[in-house]
């Protein structure tokens, strides 16, 4: 149980979050900050904060944790304005898909790396974003990683965990670099493959028409092509390296199935499928 | 109402047209033909077919209408069993993901094209393939797209479409080239990506570690890597052409996206997202 909660960004994910605590009885207070006012009305009527400030250092004054629930863009400019007014003892965390270019931001932001923050990623999504998208149960039985740096300190990393268990979340520990590995090959990957079949077909002549004819199939892998651009944007500026990396593995394999194709090469197809359906039937399942 | 149909081939979607018809009381007797006895003893047991012939041609003998339900590779070496035992007057059709190349191959097996062909398509799948996996209710509502040729018989593709239509479908035709390029875009192109991003990360040193970390996003994204995949290998030989033209624009789109990450490039980013989300949302909801 904690007295004061602050959420900075009250969109969908910081939104489920607040949610989840309140319904788990985990906070006393929860107070709410985000740039877009319309956003912090609709969040105090429905009941997913207590109150909210219009400046952020108002916002997290006797705040026990602060949860930055920003685009991972906006954390340096956040963080920049809590420098001087974030008290010592407060646990921040954040929420960001991208865990390097977050630490980076907050180091930039603060001058120096806040020994009490502990970097998190809940992974945990759904298309629709913004505060009318959240729910309770969004993190219930999903992983959240926190990928704590040198220097963190263990009782903020304690409480994070808290958290995030009250929310119903299994947690992990990860090391950051590795994070922003995994999570390039197994979230921003994937997004970006749908992002770049949608706009593929919709340059197609008639995309009416390709799109009349999309097999039931297409609709499921193309469901996280609906997820919000501007955060997509960041996980790409924020994560470029891992995230080139994947692609170019990609690139690789699918020159591979190209020339097999070309080649008429049957077994090879097939051995393609067979392990990639192995694989998913065994992990997926 | 027919008086007595052959199924060739009694798979998921042979059994569920089987199935859709009994139930809409459009045949009498249905008649199963496999290389797979065991799959034709499923079916009989399972109230999909009323009878089975261990011979193509017993199979089909007195038949109204044989539906080719094989995978795709396979329907040349039927019909050149066929070429001699389908009776002038029954009406063939079949349900191959491809058109161009069974209409190739059913030229090549009855040495003409037999004027009583109907090629078509149901739109419509599921990850799980084999009779045990088939449901009445697979057709309903989906798209049936008939690529009739020059010469195809009038009343047999009458005679099909209602077929279709009994078993739920929406029919509409379309030429056939265009069908295989449309379909390369819509449906191919997809199941190739879902596919190479399985087997992709399948390769990564801990691929166990790697799919734990997979969000649900991830798993709509590949359960279409769970298909089959020797009608996958069949499809890949089959559409060459209308794959391979797929592909490439495909690449091309992903190189222009790793050029813009590798950039930092912001604003062409959002707007590919933006773009892609658009197109997505109006299609698909």
């Amino acid at each position: 149980m904690i007295e004061r909660l602050t959420l900075i960004g009250v969109g969908m994910i910081g939104g489920s979050l607040a949610l989840a605590l309140r319904q788990g009885g985990f906070c006393g207070e929860i107070v709410g900050y985000d740039r877009d006012i319309q956003a912090l009305q609709k969040a105090l009527e429905s009941g997913v904060i207590d109150r909210y400030a219009e400046d952020p250092c108002a916002a997290v004054s006797g705040a026990e944790v602060v949860v930055l629930a920003t685009p991972v863009r906006a954390v340096e400019a956040i963080c920049r304005t809590l420098r001087d007014c974030l008290a010592e003892e407060t646990v921040l965390t954040d929420v960001g898909s991208v865990k390097g270019d977050v630490v980076r931001a907050v180091v930039a932001g603060f001058g120096r790396l806040p020994q009490n923050f502990v970097p998190g990623h809940p992974i945990a999504g759904k298309e629709r974003s913004g505060i009318e998208a959240a729910s309770a149960d969004l993190f219930v039985g999903r992983r959240v990683i926190l990928t704590p740096v040198a220097g963190t300190s263990a009782q903020a990393q304690r409480k994070v965990r808290l958290l995030w268990e009250c929310a119903g979340s299994v947690v992990e520990d990860m090391a950051l670099e590795h994070h922003d590995e995994v999570l390039a090959a197994t979230s921003h990957l994937p997004h970006l493959l749908a992002f770049t079949l949608v706009a593929s077909l919709s340059r197609l002549g008639e995309s009416d028409e390709i799109f009349r004819y999309a097999a039931g199939g297409f609709r499921d892998f193309t469901r996280i092509a609906s997820s919000d651009p501007i955060m997509w944007r960041d996980v790409c500026l924020s994560n470029r390296d891992a995230i080139l990396n994947a692609l170019n593995h990609f690139e690789h394999d699918l020159q591979g199935l190209s020339e097999a194709i070309a080649a008429g090469d049957g077994r090879r197809l097939l051995e393609l499928f067979s392990n990639a359906k192995r694989s998913r039937d065994r992990f997926c399942h």
